[in-house]
């Protein structure tokens, strides 16, 4: 099999174990005390997603020197749980209609139980995590109270369109970055890896983490569909992405006054005016090679560890990500 | 000194040292990363409430042999960010404009904030109790799970006159009795003490918080006001209370039928038919019976004990919740 074969059979392994640990947690969930919970967020829970999160964690723990899958299983499935959790709670402040191809909890069955459905998932991931020692949790809670520190900025920096570079990459880091990072580091502890090897798998999944997060605010702009996400969401919704502020940073003159008003007035036969100016700006060339700077970073931390298939794999899915930006 | 003299002026000091220590938190975390999730929902969070939960946590871990309140002190805040985390969620839901005197976050901030303001706090409060051993974060993780599913069977019963006292008990133990009964007895096992100890205050804070919320249902039916929480606030939402579902359930022929089509057609005027009926099913007497029990077992647990000034407090903290009800 050449490279690609071998992730791609690797990967798919990965998920289905993730996938299986999921499906065996509803299932003997759903005679429990908490069975109306489970059956209220099964469908989201159980309908795909990617499982980027979990997936990397097992990843991260067998390149780290982990042995034994069981032994992260739970951690990774709490990435998973807590992740769901906030794209439920996102989905109802966004009014959002559909998830991973089903209709969203609160379009289903309301504002109340996709609430309760959300903090439900969370908890329940906390107790995933809470499995592990005193270190696993204390980052877990770090990471959280950095996701919803992340969504505060962005919600303040909607429509705003003097939000800075940094005020970007907070955002990013919080609400992005920061879970991948902290799932990749919590695998490197639990395998007991070194603690310069913890670090590196922290500083991999913080590089890997904002360059996913770059390009999904780049195929916002340039896509034609984002996994069911039409192109301009963020535009849309006001959102201030790298790219906007770039070309709101270089522009001058009646450049930066239009691409403001396209901003505060966008229309989607407004496309070409929009991509236009961004052109002229260079931004979306900028981005790419911030994209590919942070991919590099990220192999470079995967670079201490010894060459075997799993971290050749962990290199393709950061190839992959710069593929996506292609 | 007479005893509800100590029991006052101590109950203050320890409310005191729980204001004291989420004061602290707010003041120090005003400056960090997570400042404008601190910004958003310290209002609330300061706004004083009874903080019945810190406090009976504290005592309880007092009673159980504890020495230094600064080594539970962490738990006690983790139950109140909790508790703070499900009202401002629940208020979303509920609609409600106020809350501890100050206007809620959703009505201040907008959905989008309160929900991940409510996401922030119950982060927060496991990144409190996560610093205690596994044990600690299971059983909080198992009555947070049980409050989810206590409020989703809760939802699935408004407005269900078939309701029976079995599925109200089991709301009540998930939403209330349960966050007592593990602050109780995590504060025993933070203590050190003994297993007997520990299952004596687990057991005394489920009698407890069972008396706590069949007072409170009951209230709703007869009190003037209860905290700024008009009469009749149960009754309006449809939530099926312990006094409305005994009195369907004794009730036959003419006087069942008139009180259910009372209970589905609601209006302000129409209380004095809603307490005949209730009267004549003997319903308030039966609750008000059923809370003496639950209070009376709570004391009874409380016996193991040996006698001190912080059991008559505990005492009389019980002995006030039946006082409640007069």
């Amino acid at each position: 099999m050449e490279g690609s074969d071998v992730t791609t059979s690797l990967l798919l392994e990965r998920r289905m174990a993730v996938e299986d640990a999921l499906n065996s947690l509803v299932d003997k969930s759903l005679k429990g005390p908490t069975s109306a919970a489970f059956e209220l967020i099964q469908e989201v829970l159980l309908s795909g997603g990617k499982r980027i999160r979990p997936v990397l964690t097992l990843l991260a723990y067998e390149l780290a020197g982990g042995q034994d899958l069981s032994e992260v299983m739970d951690f990774a499935i709490a990435t998973e749980l807590i992740h769901t959790a906030t794209l439920i709670h996102d989905d109802v402040y966004d009014g959002a209609k559909f998830r991973r191809g089903v209709q969203t909890i609160h379009e289903k069955h309301g504002l109340d139980r996709a609430i309760i459905g959300g903090d439900f998932l969370f908890v329940l991931g906390f107790g995933f995590g809470g499995r592990y020692d005193e270190t696993i949790v204390r980052v877990m809670t770090e990471t959280c109270t950095l996701i919803a520190a992340g969504e505060i900025k962005q919600l303040q920096h909607i429509g705003d369109l003097s939000t800075s570079p940094e005020d970007y990459y907070e955002i990013i880091r919080g609400k992005t970055a920061g879970p991948f990072s902290s799932a990749c580091e919590c695998a490197a502890r639990i395998a007991g890896a070194s603690m310069d090897q913890v670090i590196a798998m922290r500083d991999f999944g913080m590089e890997l983490g904002i360059a996913f997060q770059l390009v999904d605010d780049l195929l916002d702009l340039t896509g034609d569909e984002r996994m069911g996400k039409p192109r301009g969401t963020d535009v849309h919704e006001g959102k201030m992405t790298l790219p906007l502020i770039h070309s709101l940073t270089l522009l001058h003159g009646d450049g930066r006054r239009q691409l403001a008003e396209v901003l505060e007035n966008f229309r989607e036969d407004r496309w070409d005016e929009l991509e236009s100016l961004i052109e002229q700006s260079n931004s979306f060339n900028y981005c790419r090679l911030l994209i590919q700077n942070h991919l590099e970073r990220a192999l470079e931390h995967l670079s201490i560890f010894e060459e075997n298939e799993i971290r050749d794999v962990l290199g393709d899915i950061t190839r992959q990500v710069m593929m996506r930006n292609d």
